[in-house]
């Protein structure tokens, strides 16, 4: 089945925003066997909305909407809406009291322009939006499904978890689709690539294999249609056992969930804390960790020592090794781990200090430069990466290589 | 100047990547005067690709077309351009030329496959591709601009600043489009709407205000077309003057930057330091000023102190308070700012503290429960919010107000 997105509002149009809800709604789609034929981003423009409904239609059976539900002026989604389907709007008893209910949380008073987003076109059905005042919109109109949703990112996701896709699953027959992943960390795609190339090639035309890179992880993900799910999901096993026999240490785990929450739960399952010092990544593996439910069953807390001072203070680095070798020197971020695991008194303990950019750098160290300890029951490794001169994706593959040092520590850990 | 963007490429549509090339394309078109009209995702599939052409032929003067132009079978959007201009293949020796240098530079032999990629529909002009071995190509086809690069970002990036963008303003006389964004937190869009209503009345129909909301923050968009790019910005920025002096103290900063990047300028411009203890956000305030360049100018680093133990350990917390208060109290709260400003030695502190969940709520702290203070130069903010139940955006919830209360409390202070 084939299913059309389209986004309203000049945010996009004008670069202001990047469209990331589109990719996270075709994933899910895909998921769930309905492929994405087009996604057009048009203007808050009512003639322009009316056109790419219409053009869609032709090519799709369900249509997703986001953006332009809010109670201003410049929203313009719903009324165009209506206008598509020629109808007139009624006050939705269920989304008023949603409204209701959101503002007496926050204690404010409702406004008739908040009273005007239970007004809705009289051919649709609701789907609650308990994350905001915008009701979505399901319409069944000649054949075709409309679903309109707010374009905030996480009304729309939870509207598409909670209300959408189940909805979409009841009302149609979809193939069966197995989706299973294998997340692996530190090495190349096209390395990996090579090294199951023969599976690969064993894999019977209704399985496909994607490989799925993002700084330093790549996932390898099977995808196996057709009618019945047991069997699909038997051959599936198979292929990935093969491969996770095949690419040995690089493994970490057979879920698409992040690196972080499978250190999680392998620390969680095995009653291991962690604890950690940051310095040029500034509190961001801290923050991947504790975004996880749970995470302070593991994560006792750290510091984010991004002075020397602090590195001295809180973690107990020497003055005279800074002095001696510099903030960013293995020296230092020995120091660092060190002070994590005496004072934040945790099982393991990650460090990582060094140069993010763009500025900092010097000849001997030049921006990139990064130290990264992991320590804990005995074990220690120490390593130095160079990566490039982007601040941000410094300090993104600083964290994958600190999570993946991890990773391969608990590994020897648990022999 | 109306322009459209067509992508191809079925990575997009599956949701593999996200599609951040025409937000740059939208952001450097809008800078040179040309709005665009319409974004449109397609699959490799030359019906589809056909269709979306002539579309957008209806509706722009110039169709920018990226991705599809790769070496292998899946890419072909250069035999659907010729066939969509009626048009044959010629070599173009420029761009053979620049295969083959590619291709000695790493020592590669030159399959037919890659020569290959110096043919060309007949009616294009180059455009040289120097970080890649697909040329770029410019049509000129009944009045309307074509322009096919490849999908890899810098590769696109690269063609657009050095060929593109400057060839488009010597070919065309463009309108001045002017931006203003007032950024604003604290207050709901649709209380902000209401609040100048009379101000968005009066505007005449050459500026446009649009509301974008996110998470605690607004931003408010004026946007101007027209000739005279003086006069405009002149016409911009009185109403920008009205509503700021309306909206008062909600009002951040009058740019497009983050909210923690105004405070970081606002910081480094008075020379003052900043320190964060953080429990429930988990090291997420600190990412957020440390991801910006300069950011360590200002912040010194905090304790994300997620256990009780570390509280008292890094912060100073007294024992007595957690057992007679509670983690998530106003007096831990205050205790854990008073504890960061004195070990952390900064101008100003942040702490937070609270309940995220999914789990650990109570009767008396349910999950969304959050005490935040902010502090320095001898005064001090302390409150208490009540978010929601979802883990993610009560962390992203309490870094916004937090955020929020640090630029107040630095108002307070300059008067």
């Amino acid at each position: 089945m084939l299913a059309e997105i389209i986004t309203i509002g000049d945010e996009i149009l004008i670069g202001q925003i990047v469209d990331t809800n589109s990719a996270w709604m075709a994933r899910e789609l895909n998921k769930i066997g309905i492929r994405v034929k087009q996604i057009s981003s048009v203007s808050d423009d009512k003639d322009h909305i009316l056109k790419a409904l219409a053009e869609a239609a032709t090519r799709a059976k369900i249509i997703f909407i986001t953006g332009g539900l809010g109670p201003t002026k410049d929203d313009i989604t719903k009324k165009t809406l209506a206008e598509y389907f020629g109808v007139g709007f009624v006050e939705n008893k269920e989304a008023l009291e949603n409204v209701e209910r959101i503002f007496a949380k926050y204690n404010r008073p409702l406004l008739d322009v908040n009273r005007l987003q239970a007004q809705v076109p009289a051919n649709c059905e609701i789907i609650l939006n308990k994350n905001g005042t915008a009701p979505g919109m399901w319409f069944n109109h000649e054949g075709v499904i409309y679903i309109s949703m707010p374009g905030v990112p996480f009304e729309m996701m939870y509207m598409m978890e909670g209300e959408v896709l189940p909805k979409i699953m009841a009302n149609f027959k979809l193939p069966s689709i197995i989706h299973t992943t294998l997340l692996t960390v530190g090495e190349g795609e096209s390395f990996l690539a090579e090294r199951i190339a023969d599976i690969e090639n064993e894999l019977p035309p209704y399985i496909k294999l994607a490989y799925l890179p993002k700084l330093g992880q790549v996932r390898l993900r099977l995808s196996a249609f057709g009618e019945d799910e047991e069997s699909l999901q038997k051959q599936v096993d198979i292929f990935a056992g093969k491969i996770i026999e095949r690419i040995g240490a690089v493994f970490v785990v057979d879920k698409d969930i992040a690196l972080e929450k499978a250190i999680l739960d392998k620390m969680t399952e095995r009653g291991l804390t962690l604890s950690i010092a940051e310095s040029c990544t500034g509190g961001y593996i801290s923050h991947l960790f504790t975004q996880h439910p749970g995470s302070s069953k593991v994560f006792l807390g750290g510091g984010v020592t991004y002075s020397n001072g602090l590195k001295e203070h809180i973690l107990g680095v020497k003055h005279q090794t800074i002095e001696q070798f510099g903030a960013v020197s293995e020296q230092t971020v020995k120091e660092m781990v060190d002070g994590a695991l005496l004072n934040f008194k945790s099982d393991f303990a990650i460090s990582v200090t060094g140069v993010a950019g763009p500025d900092g750098g010097t000849v001997d160290k030049p921006v990139g430069t990064v130290w990264i300890a992991v320590s804990g029951m005995g074990k220690m490794l120490i390593k130095k990466y160079t990566f490039g001169n982007k601040r941000q994706q410094n300090i993104e593959r600083s964290a994958v290589m600190a999570l993946s040092m991890l990773n391969t520590l608990l590994t020897e850990v648990a022999d």
